[in-house]
Parts: C-alpha cells; sequence; structure tokens
C-alpha cells in the first residue's frame, strides 16, 4: 500500500477553503484554557469544512504562536469570532437560527451512537477542561450530545471529544 | 439539562478495568513523537476499553510525567507494551492473529465512513507527527483506513485521528 504523497491528497488553498461549500455547523468553545486544545479544533475543523469556531471567554484567540503549532495554518482557513462570553455567542447562534447542542455528561444526554441530525443548522458546544460546558450555559441549550466511556477517567481531552462529535456531525450532515 | 457530577459517572477503578471485557483493538503508536498524543491515547483508550497500547521506537513509555498529564492515570489502567521496532510490535500481533491496519493516506485505502469490521481481532497502526505510518510498516498491513478529509491542510492531529479512529471502531466491534 504506496502512502501518498503531499502533491497527492488535492487538498484546497485557504483562498477556496473560504469560497468552498461548509457543512451547517459552528463549533464554540466555552472558556477553553489549552491552547493547544484550540489549535487542534481549528486543524479538525478545516479538515470537516465546518462553518466557524466561535472562541468565547478565557479562550485564546489567533495569531498565537502555540495555536499556530497545533492549528499549522487552519487558524487562516477556518472563520472564527470572539466573544467576551459564551452567553453571547450562544444568543448569536440562537438568533440565527441554530440549533445549540452542548457536548457534556448530563441528565438526558443522547448518547452519540444515537445521534440524529436533521436538516438544519447546528451549534456544538465544548467546554472547559476541568469545569466542562458552564450550567449556565447548558441551561440555554436544546439538547446535549455525550460521548459514551467506560474506562476509568471521567473524561476525554477536549481535542479528541471535538474531533469524534465534529466527524460524527460531519457524516450526519453531508450523509455519510 | 443537569450536568452530571463525576460520583454520578459510574467509572470504574483502575482494578476493575484490568478485570473488565475489552474491545478486540490494540493501538499501535509507530514512533509517535509527542508525549501529549501518547497520554491522548492512553486517555482514549481507556474510555473505549481498548485491550492495549503498543508503544513502538521512539514513542515513550510511562511513567512520564509529561504522559501523565494527558493521560490523567490513564496510563495505569491501559495495558501497554514496548517495541523497540513498530515491525517487531506487527509480526508479535500477525502471529497472535491480529488484522493490521494502518490509519493513513494511501493508494486503495478505506473511507473511515465505509469501514466494515468482523468478527476478528484488530490492531490499529498510527504513525509519528511529521512521516506518517513508515512504508515498510504499511508494506506489511492488511488493509489501510484514510479518514476523509476537505480542507487546507494534509491531515489531523494524531490525537484526534486515533480518537475517531478507535470511536468508529468501538462502535463497530460493539454493534453500536
Amino acid at each position: 500500500m504506496r502512502k501518498l504523497k503531499i502533491t497527492e491528497l488535492n487538498r484546497i488553498s485557504p483562498e477556496d477553503f473560504k469560497k468552498a461549500e461548509k457543512i451547517p455547523l459552528v463549533v464554540v468553545l466555552d472558556n477553553v484554557r489549552s491552547l493547544h486544545n484550540v489549535g487542534s479544533v481549528f486543524r479538525t475543523s478545516d479538515a470537516f469544512l465546518a462553518e466557524a469556531v466561535y472562541l468565547c471567554g478565557i479562550t485564546a484567540t489567533p495569531p498565537h504562536a502555540e495555536i499556530h503549532k497545533t492549528a499549522l495554518g487552519a487558524e487562516n482557513s477556518v472563520n472564527w469570532k470572539y466573544f467576551t462570553t459564551t452567553l453571547e455567542a450562544i444568543q448569536e447562534l440562537r438568533q440565527q437560527g441554530y440549533v445549540l447542542a452542548a457536548v457534556e455528561q448530563a441528565e438526558n444526554s443522547i448518547s452519540l451512537d444515537e445521534l440524529r441530525l436533521e436538516n438544519k443548522k447546528y451549534a456544538l458546544i465544548l467546554g472547559n477542561e476541568v469545569h466542562g460546558v458552564a450550567q449556565e450555559v447548558m441551561n440555554l441549550c436544546d439538547f446535549c450530545i455525550e460521548i459514551p466511556q467506560f474506562g476509568t477517567k471521567h473524561s476525554l481531552n477536549v481535542s479528541v471529544t471535538a474531533g469524534i462529535v465534529i466527524w460524527e456531525s460531519f457524516k450526519k450532515l453531508t450523509n455519510k
């Protein structure tokens, strides 16, 4: 099995990315502390053509050398916007008709393997590394997606959580 | 939507993890440089009850403070084994009847959304951050899984790749 060369991957340019059709998905980071996680979410959002990343509260914004280390330039292709509070971000998304889905472990959450998405616009809200999505933000979401987990640790890394849920959303929004 | 407390998550102890039934999946790291990536793979393997993580070549091994930072103790629950070369790891897995799947971008790869797993034991081989899975390792694998990607960057972060592919494998091996 011959590995493909980078030139054979047919990736698009940042200019073509801006013009490309996106999936109707905004990724909202609610006070994510780690620059590594922010960079990784940009890289994943680039791969799956997410519409935008909304950076809220203490979440750092580009340009930043540490974000660039993991984003590797995806912070320039993917649209992003900063909000002082996550509540402002979700109020704006709500007004624009987005369905708000927290990614958390909560009562009445939907297990990711049972997630169904309709022909609507969605926002995925991912929380702080220690505290998760703030309860006041949870209270304003339409539903909660939970990744079923069976080991000893209470949660996955934020970058990994984002990767898994964006991938599942991408498949469902593009009917793969 | 009330968030669950850590005590409500019903996670198992490291002792119970050792005894728990695992999914027939070994995650092989082929010369992964970043300790953050190694730690994250442990944490994901813990969540989805992977059988073991095989650390090869320059891949660091526990105990290590930097691995612990992202593994958060999962390096103690998940079984692991070190091999000087990845070829030794895959030879041993082959002898034990594992089907070997590289996670790469290669000719004739299977797109992750079309992956089908049978009632067999699988090893997922993930490669170095810059060079990917070595071609000599690819040559000995049974098939290659590729995560379809549509943005500007040529690949996802190793931790994220591992998260997405282990999640899909978990679903398929447990019929979710």
